[in-house]
């Protein structure tokens, strides 16, 4: 069974200019005029499959192929319909649509699934509006930062409304998303799928490199306590301690500030944000504080403030995915996800699998963003594939439960 | 001959109290209410010291003890009496009253000079009104900057008062400043008087190191192009470089922008700004050359924007300077002038030397700013052994010209 390659990034492209600009690309953030005029495009897609549609009270679009077996579980498919500003048109977007062409294809081919499946097109995982994955959340029922409230409030959202979104976990079977890789990672590697193991925990730290301000002119380079270099110092430091590390951590200083911050006065301070990413917590804190000791007494401190913790793929899953790959002839990688997605929050809810397609020049957001015909088409066969093989898992495997 | 210490540390922290508050330091910029109070307490002084008194066009404070030789060309001494936003009572203080003390001293000694002796306070040394030695820039007649035009407007002051505030410089002798060093060397090394070969040029570069801005998650380090990690390592190259060249020249990197500055975004260009002194602006250039070449296959770009040319004091009046700290009995110690003063133009004008005493703790331009009675008192009486050294010069060399 193969979907209808033509039909999917036509449908791609006629989403993608629901709130697009030229020269900047499509803004479409929830709950705006363009992603309502979205939503309804979708939902037209998902009856069209023979799904039966509904918003749920935070604003999650539902589509349902309810199976005639009473007691079956959800088998559900996902990702976000709505686009950071001037972003691209494969970002969420492919995962709900590629569903949606699944699910087309199995009504035409005559197919009877054994599960309910269900596609969720989730509200604000780029966090625009309320928070990132604010849909997802709700529907999961994990805990709203209070960062949300404000944003809610605007949209009229109670948290009656948020409560009254989230499902039961008991009900469900798994989940699969399949999205745009969003790095360079499928394309160096000449890859056609990325078979991820999670998405990564992210921890930031606030550091402080303390020197001494004094005049550039009159304090010989002997009697300097520049912060700033010291800062470049302990900053090229830990990039290269984590690439020394592992392959897959990655360190990124994206913000600096120099105080004073005069042309001719030796910086005194020097703030920068840390950030790591990778799946194992406990090698970035090691690497974080050993790094923060060598550096101690030339006068680093840092501070956590952001901690969050990876959400690994179910391993059974995964497998299948494997599995789906290698008979549909595909060259698959293992890799993980290094930005967030609504995995996050489904993957702590219900056994989830996330698969990757190759982005060009690893772009997103972005209106260079861009993924090939023949690479959508892959991700799309691949989610049937193990749509498929997931449905059939009791003839596989005996059981009905994951 | 010796001069009145007690005195002279008065009469600095009696003007240093013009201007003054608590925990903030000495505010008295050019043309302000307290610059013109602490004007009438210098001419004052002036005054008491048998000088006649009279302020240029431009606000030049200018006091003069003519000779009894009518051909006798002008021995000048001075410096400033502004301060810059809660800054310290001995910078520029210290040069204009060690020079009125010395006349003090040499009146009550009974002394006639040879030489008319000339004390100049000059305007605007900070440059916090109309720009940075906007007072000796008149008085020598040296070209001024556009952006003098719209501060010496607002102060009343036209073209035709600038003109008329230049003198002619073959009515002068010499100029001798005496100033607190703003630096840390003298205290480090333990030495009593600096003798300043000059005044450092200065060269400043904007430099950009461009880089790739991707997606702080999903770009693994090997694929990435980090703006921040080889701005990091250029700069500290840079100073490495600068440390290896000489003792003398020092380098600075004092403001730095990172684009686009997110903490998940790996930075795709930083720009900064560089600046290197020393004597010598040939060394400087092929530093920078060697420097620019080595970095520029990795993203680094620099542009000149400030090229300030160094001030050579006169190698005449220096060994007058050393003999008269010899005599004294004054460690003394060679060195270099790292930051501006009127010396700047003077230094063209006329044979200049400049003179400096330790600061402690290097600091300048702040409330902590201190220099020692003692250091005050060495500094004056070196300057008044310069003086009477240099007067005398004729019995001492045959001639009556430098």
């Amino acid at each position: 069974m193969e979907i209808n390659a033509k039909r999917l990034v036509e449908n791609i492209k006629t989403l993608g200019r629901i709130g697009y600009e030229p020269e900047e690309g499509t803004t479409r953030p929830a709950y705006s005029k363009a992603y309502f005029e979205g939503e309804a495009y979708v939902a037209d897609l998902m009856e069209a499959a023979g799904l039966s549609v509904r918003k749920d009270t935070v604003g999650n679009l539902i589509g349902t192929w309810q199976s005639t077996n009473p007691d079956s579980k959800i088998l559900s498919l996902g990702s976000h319909i709505d686009t950071v500003p001037n972003g691209g048109i494969y970002d969420g977007t492919l995962g709900v649509l590629a569903a949606v062409e699944c699910v087309r294809t199995l009504r035409e081919q005559g197919y009877r699934p054994k599960h309910t499946i269900q596609i969720i097109a989730f509200e604000d995982e780029e966090g625009n509006v309320v928070g990132g994955t604010f849909g997802s959340k709700a529907f999961t029922g994990n805990k709203i930062d209070d960062a949300m409230i404000p944003g809610m409030q605007k949209q009229g959202i109670t948290m009656e409304d948020v409560r009254n979104a989230a499902q039961n976990k008991d009900d469900y079977l798994c989940y699969l998303e399949l999205h745009i890789e969003q790095g360079g990672l499928l394309e160096a590697e000449q890859k056609d799928i990325g078979v991820a193991s999670g998405i990564v925990a992210i921890l930031r730290y606030k550091g402080r490199m303390a020197g001494k301000a004094n005049h550039a002119g009159s304090t010989p380079m002997r009697l300097r306590d520049d912060a700033l270099e010291k800062a470049c110092l302990s900053i090229t430091d830990l990039l290269e301690r984590v690439r020394r590390e592992s392959d897959t951590m990655v360190g990124t200083v994206g913000t600096m500030e120099i105080h004073p911050g005069a042309v001719n006065v030796i910086p005194g301070e020097v703030n920068f944000i840390v950030e790591l990413r990778d799946m194992d917590r406990r090698t970035m804190y090691g690497l974080v504080d050993r790094w923060a000791a060598a550096w101690k007494d030339r006068g680093l401190t840092i501070s956590p403030y952001i901690d969050q913790e990876e959400t690994r793929c179910d391993l059974r899953l995964l497998e299948i995915v494997r599995g789906a790959a290698d008979s549909l002839g595909l060259k698959r990688m293992e890799m993980h996800s290094g930005a967030g997605h609504d995995l996050i929050n489904m993957g702590k809810f219900t056994p989830s699998a996330l698969i990757f397609i190759p982005s060009r020049d690893g772009i997103s957001h972005s209106i260079d963003e861009y993924s090939s015909p023949k690479a959508i088409a892959d991700g799309a066969n691949i989610l049937l594939e193990t749509l498929l093989r997931v449905d059939r898992l009791d003839e596989l495997i005996g059981k009905t439960d994951l």
